[in-house]
Parts: C-alpha cells; sequence; structure tokens
C-alpha cells in the first residue's frame, strides 16, 4: 500500500516529497529551483483560486496584472525592502540580443512597481480606496528549495490596496486576514492562530505584518498568509499624494495581502498519512471516485452499467470520477486514490446492484456505510460535508494536544519539536534571536487572543505581559 | 462627448491607444513596453479565459504550470525554433546577488521546457495523450508596442499536446482551432477565416499552422488564434519517444495552440466607434448599467428607489451596475458608459416610475425601447442577445463588404488598405516576399474554404490553383 512512499511516521519530509510527487501534484522540473505543477496539483490550486477569489470579490476588490519586470532602482526607493529583497533577486541584463541600460528584476513582489503606477492613479480622495489583487508568478532567489513550500518561482496572489486613512488600512489588512482565517478553517479544514509578526519577522517595509499560522502534521508551524499595514512608506517612496476633502495634500496608506501555492504544500502536510494524502471536500478536484466490483463474465456489464448510472447521477452535484480501467483490480485502484486523497469512495459490487445500494468509503476515518441508491445524492452530500468538518476537527485536536506552556528556557531548547510553545517574551529582538540561533524555534506571531499574564521573558527573565507562540517553522 | 478621444475616422491608430486608455482597459508601465492592466480590462479577460477554460475543458483538457524560466541551451535544440525566438528573449544572468552558470530566458513559449518534461512522462501509448494547457505569462522582447496587440510581456494560454500518431496530432490541432473559431465568432461576436499559414508565416518548430484572421476596423487583418502541428520535431529534439502496442519505439506528435491579451485589443478594433467600445455581451464585465434620471427634490427618492429594486431584479441573470453617483449628471453617465462599452443602458426617470416601465438603450444601434417593468429580464436577456447577434452580423457585413478578388499587382499595391484581398499565389516564398517588401500586405492564410480556381499568381504569373488572402495585418 503506497509501495514505495516513505512513511509519515518514519520520516516526515522525505514522506512529503514521496507522496507530492507520487500522487502526481508536482515534480521537479530541469530549471533550479523551479517545479511543474501537474494537472491535478494544478486542479486543486484551480479550487484555492475560485474560492479566495470570490472572497476578494465580495469585499469589493477587483483584479488587475502589472509588469513581471521592475527596474531594478524602483526596488531601492524603499531602505526596508531593497535590504529584504535585493538579495534574492533573479536579474535580466539582457533583452533582445542587447544589454540593458538598466536591469530589470523579475518581481519578487510588486509594491515598487505598483506603487509607481499608483501615483498616476490618485489625485483626490475621490480616487481612494483602490481595492486591487492580482494572480501571478513571483521570483525569489532560494538556495534550498522544497516543492510548494520553497520554489524559486511560485504562484501567488498579491492584495495592494491605497487608502485616505491610516485607519482604514488597518481595518483592510485585518478584513484581508479574516479572509484568510476564514479561508483557512471552512476550505483546506486547517486551523491557524491570527496574530501580529514580531518586529524581526515582519515583511520588508512594513508598519505592521498580520499573518495565519497552521500546525503541520510533524508539529511545525507554517505561515499561511499574511496581511500587511505598509503604512505611508511606499507613497513616500513613491510620492504618492492626494488631496483630502479640506484641499490638504496628504501621503497615502496602504496594505498589502498574499497568500500561495504554499498552501497546496500545507493541506498535504496538514492532513496526510501513511496512505497519502486526505484532501478537504469543498478543495479536493476529485470528491468522490466510483468503482465497480465485479468478475470478469456476466456481472461485469451489470455491475459497470450501474456504477455509470450512479456517476452520472451523483454529477449534477458533485465532481464524480468514475475508475473503470479493465487492467487494474479494484483493490489497486482504493489505494491509489486513498493516495491521491479522494474524500469518498463509492464502491459497487454485484451483490449491491441486486440490493439497489452502494458502499460509500471515507479517505479521511475510512468509515464504510452501506447505502441505498435511493437518496444516494443526499448521503454522499451529507457525508462530504462531514469529512470536512471532521478533517478540521482532527486537525484543531491535534493542533491543541501539542500547544502547552514553556517557562524555562531549556526546556524551550529541549521541546523545540514538541509543537506550539506559549513563552513569555519581553519583546527584545536580541532574547527573539538568541532563541532562534540556540533552539531553531521562532516566534510565530503574538496572538490576538493572548491573555494578559504578567510573567518573565523566557529568554532574558525581564518583565513579560503575556506569552507569545515560538515554535519551529517551514 | 468622448472628449479628447482621436476619431477613429480620422486616425484609427490614435483612436485605438485613445480608447484603450479612456476606457481605463489599460496603462502604459514604467518598464519598457510592458502594460498594466487596468480592473476594467481584466476583467474582460477573465471573461474571456473563463469562456475558453471551459471549452478546453469540455475537449478533454487539464491545465498545468510549467517554470517561468529555460535553460538557454534548450531553447537551441530546435533549430528553427532557436532562429525563431533567441533574438526576442529576455534573458536572466543573474540570481540571488551571483553570476548564472546558464543564463536563463524568460519564456517567449513554452514547447522547449514541457517536451523536456514530457519526456520524463511519457513511456508507452497507455500514457498518451497528454492534453495540457497553461495560463501564463510570456516574454518577446518587441521594439515597436502598442497595448494588448503587442507588447513585451504578455498573458496567454498555450495548449501543449502529446500524441501516438501523425493523424491524432492533426485532429488536434485542427480541433483546437474550430475552438477558437467558435470562441471569436459566439463570444467575441468577431466573424473569423480560418485556413493555414504558409511556409514563412508559419511557427518556428511547426510542421503547419492554422489560424483564425479577423477584420479590424481599419480594414487590417489580426491573427486572432493559432494552432500548430508540430509533428515529431520537439519529439525528437528533446528525445520523447514511447512503446507502441507492438513494442515498437517511436517519436511522439505533438501540437500547440494559444490566444493571448491580443484578444482584448481585437475586441476593441473590431466593434468600437467614434463613441468609443462597443462589448459584446457574453464577454462584457458590466451587461447592463442603470441609471436613475431624476431633478434634486423629491422625486430623487422614488426614482433612485425604483432603479436600486430594478437594478437587484436583473442581478440574477445579468452584471449589471447601477451608477446612482450624485456628483454626475445622467448625460455625463451615459457617455462615459457608452465610453465603455457597456451593451445595454436602463433609464429611469419619474415618468417611468409612474408608468411602471424603464427605457432600454442598446449601445451597439442605439435602439431605444420602452419596456413594462413585468417581464424586464426577460426583454433584457433578449436584447443582450440581440446585441450579441447584431455586433457579429454588423461585423461579417464589413468583413464582406471590404474582401474583393485582385487580379493585378499593380492594384493589390494601390488597394493594400482596403481590406482583405483575394488572389492568385503560385506558392513561391519568393513572391510572398516580394508582395511582402512592396505593397506590405502578407498572406494572411490559404483559406479551409477556397475554392479551386485556376489562375496565375499575382507576383510572377505562375500557375495556381486558388486564391489565397492577402491584408496588411496587425
Amino acid at each position: 500500500m503506497a509501495q514505495g512512499i516513505t512513511k509519515q511516521s518514519e520520516d516526515f519530509s522525505g514522506w512529503y516529497t514521496d507522496i507530492v510527487t507520487a500522487a502526481k501534484l508536482a515534480d521537479y522540473s530541469p530549471v533550479r529551483g523551479c517545479m511543474v505543477i501537474r494537472p491535478y496539483g494544478y486542479a486543486l490550486w484551480e479550487h484555492v483560486q475560485r474560492a479566495l477569489d470570490g472572497m476578494f470579490k465580495e469585499t469589493g476588490h477587483e483584479n488587475v496584472y502589472f509588469p513581471l519586470f521592475i527596474p531594478q532602482g524602483f526596488l531601492q526607493k524603499e531602505a526596508e525592502h531593497v535590504e529584504g529583497f535585493a538579495p534574492e533577486c533573479a536579474v535580466v541584463t539582457h533583452g533582445g540580443g542587447e544589454p540593458l541600460e538598466e536591469p530589470l528584476v523579475v518581481r519578487p513582489t510588486s509594491e515598487t512597481i505598483i506603487w509607481a503606477t499608483y501615483r498616476n492613479w490618485i489625485q483626490s480622495y475621490r480616487d481612494l480606496p483602490l481595492l486591487y489583487n492580482q494572480w501571478a508568478n513571483v521570483v525569489r532567489w532560494e538556495l534550498r528549495t522544497r516543492l510548494f513550500l520553497r520554489t524559486t518561482e511560485f504562484l501567488w496572489q498579491e492584495g495592494h490596496t491605497a487608502h485616505a486613512t491610516e485607519q482604514e488600512a488597518e481595518e483592510e489588512a485585518l478584513r484581508m486576514l479574516e479572509v484568510y482565517r476564514r479561508f483557512a478553517e471552512d476550505y483546506m479544514a486547517i486551523p491557524v492562530i491570527t496574530g501580529v509578526k514580531t518586529e524581526s519577522e515582519k515583511f520588508a517595509g512594513a508598519l505592521r505584518t498580520y499573518c495565519i499560522e497552521a500546525m503541520m502534521g510533524d508539529k511545525k508551524a507554517l505561515q499561511a498568509g499574511t496581511s500587511h499595514n505598509l503604512g505611508q512608506n511606499f507613497a513616500k517612496a513613491f510620492d504618492v499624494t492626494f488631496l483630502d476633502e479640506k484641499g490638504d495634500r496628504k501621503f497615502v496608506w496602504a496594505t498589502s495581502w498574499g497568500v500561495s501555492t504554499r498552501l497546496i504544500g500545507a493541506i498535504v502536510m496538514a492532513h496526510g498519512d501513511d496512505q497519502g494524502l486526505r484532501l478537504p471536500p469543498r478543495l479536493a478536484p476529485i470528491q468522490a471516485v466510483v468503482v465497480p466490483i465485479y468478475r470478469s463474465g456476466p456481472e461485469q456489464e451489470a455491475v459497470t452499467q450501474k456504477a455509470r448510472e450512479v456517476a452520472a447521477r451523483l454529477r449534477a452535484g458533485v465532481r464524480v470520477k468514475l475508475d473503470d480501467r479493465e487492467q487494474h483490480k479494484p483493490g489497486w485502484k482504493f489505494n491509489e486514490w486513498e493516495q491521491a486523497g479522494v474524500p469518498l469512495r463509492v464502491e459497487i459490487g454485484p451483490k449491491d446492484v441486486e440490493k439497489g445500494q452502494v458502499v460509500l468509503v471515507r479517505r479521511d476515518n475510512r468509515e464504510k456505510a452501506f447505502v441505498p441508491l435511493e437518496g444516494l445524492e443526499r448521503a454522499v452530500q451529507d457525508l462530504l460535508e462531514e469529512a470536512q468538518g471532521g478533517l478540521l476537527e482532527r486537525a484543531r485536536a491535534f493542533r491543541e494536544a501539542n500547544t502547552f506552556p514553556v517557562d524555562r528556557y531549556e526546556e524551550m531548547a529541549r521541546r523545540a519539536d514538541d509543537g506550539f510553545m506559549k513563552a513569555h517574551w519581553c519583546g527584545a529582538a536580541a532574547c527573539e534571536a538568541r532563541a532562534k540561533e540556540e533552539t531553531k524555534a521562532t516566534i510565530r506571531c503574538i496572538p490576538f487572543d493572548r491573555e494578559r499574564e504578567a510573567g518573565r521573558c523566557i529568554v532574558c527573565g525581564q518583565a513579560s505581559e503575556g506569552r507569545v507562540i515560538f515554535a519551529k517553522a517551514y
């Protein structure tokens, strides 16, 4: 079963790479650090896109498209931004057979090119807010890459909004974080902690970075999405001002927010098990697979015919696949679709045809149910909803079981692989850096919902007013 | 009316650029040759994508994503391909602060990277066909650029399929050309001529290139989509073979096909007039705009309220916008939405409220109808369908009126601006080249439906067996 796949329990990292390639989500490419997203992986990404895009539009955003290339000088206009991104850039120095006068950077993120353009689009308060998003590829030169989690080129969406006031920008940044939280929990079935990044972990150029942090199956953290209040940093760098209602000239306030194909990696690592993927039904490219079971001979046609009927009936409300390949045995097919994480298997054998029923097997908990053909559509819908909820609850329970307070530094070093550590921190970058250096755990975020609690910094012992989340992270 | 916009009748090219920017479809960017696609233009592209993507999936294709970067050596493996594309490439020479060992080309098209990967995915006839497509950005270094029509970076889709036999590849190439033809006529409302390109106009690396050619409002041709039978050229260049049913090793057959954001330019130029855009209803981001008409005072609330109701009712089946801005007069709004090409205007004034009616005004032919509120949804749907058909018929009549036979070379030189010229051609590249050089007209295609007709090549007088289409082209 799942032959040749490293066991998750033995080597999580080996398992991850094996399952991503075996389930044909993605493949390595001949280009260093870049991946090929295969049809099954891309279909999953399309469902992610569709759901998120709908949520962006519901919150008033429109899509745009800005150039791939950014003049190198643009990147240098915001001091923190250039420091953060310049070392990771791919640089185009030649075009059309000629050396370029000014090299072009392949966008690592688009704040600079966008704000250079917003300058032309914003004159008065009437032009605000601009609520724009783009779906695009970006490039960050990474030394160590892993399929979906860290690749030189990746696909993402980046929202870039412009506002008249600080408060509006802050509300927008938090609104989009909440969109990400809802998407993670309602669609990916991954519970997340919302909070704010520390100064040293924030986006290069932001005032504040908000994030959603998820726990993977190996108890490590994964930053699943970020939303930045950029303050007036980019407006000042690109001289973007507007006349307010009183006729005063002011700098514009900005946010940006993004999630990427990294989310596919999160889905794999949050839910997968030794048998393979477990995809949340709302995003699964195939929600139910129908497998006919028969011995060669007269029963074959009757069973296959019924399987076809069932698949056709379900197709109205469910993304269904009929697996009627003759060259494979049912057991082989079961394994393949389990590995692919299809949420529900619909088995039909000769006895089921006789009895007017099918067997439904859930991928998430392997529960089996005999269900009459009458009312099958509803039963399938219900089980898919239950599976969606089941994955979320299981992931939540797992995270709770592996989240714990830590009050002594030596314990933190010892338990850094055990999950989310809630520890006091004084707020000093030096303490954060020391913990990172010595324990490999970083501050994932200062959670919004943390309790006020007087304590002592786990590193230096200075006063602290609450706990933050420390963990090893992807 | 459309103030500051060059008149189409006076300067088509100036009109095009003015209207693309005034209607906020796109804007120039600070990066040479690259454009910014604004929300209205991008929404139009999203509708193009949605319709095409559905047609691709209906014909059995799946989406994938291949890397942006291509090792420079890959491009050199297919002799014609490198000759065609190398001079247009943007080249990345540095990454992560270091010079690269082998420069990377930003994809101008993806045959090479894809076939280098297909090599790993294809072993046996059971692995075929591969029917894949990707939506992506590509870069071709262009010296003279125009918004949407020719930009250094553009968005497109590129299908790349692999087949066991020559016949299957040929059928696929023609099937996808037919998809493009249907899309052009049924969605863009643009009639197209289908045919095959001459040797000198075909895709670099193809056996044969099929195309759809459209006539723009200035009577010039625009190549709106191409579908290539690539033969075994890329399979041989990248050593992609398979074992057939008899166990013999064979090279794989290939096709590729693509359309791009250039289609937005085609929509603008095929339908637009002095008042602005005229968008085909099936692709229009806004299909109907509701404009309340009132004098300030007591009637304002009643009219605006009714306009809101009407917009809400229509929203169920139509992409509708309510324009209740108080700072603009109705006439100003009419002009703005006409310029934006919204297919239908719904006017509501105090008398209309009294009478329980609205006024519907079509953008395509300016016809006005008084329509009772009862059954309004149906009337709007019908008018949108009529407008869709009306645009197609008008474009078809325009093309027919400007397509004519030409039998003398001097006439071709004289009438090259007058439309599609049907002329005899002997098949020699030299004659084609001479005509291009001297008249600026190129052979757009050898139409599938041309009649067999003995004649003499318009350039050299040698025997010809049918007419081809000569025209100036974008």
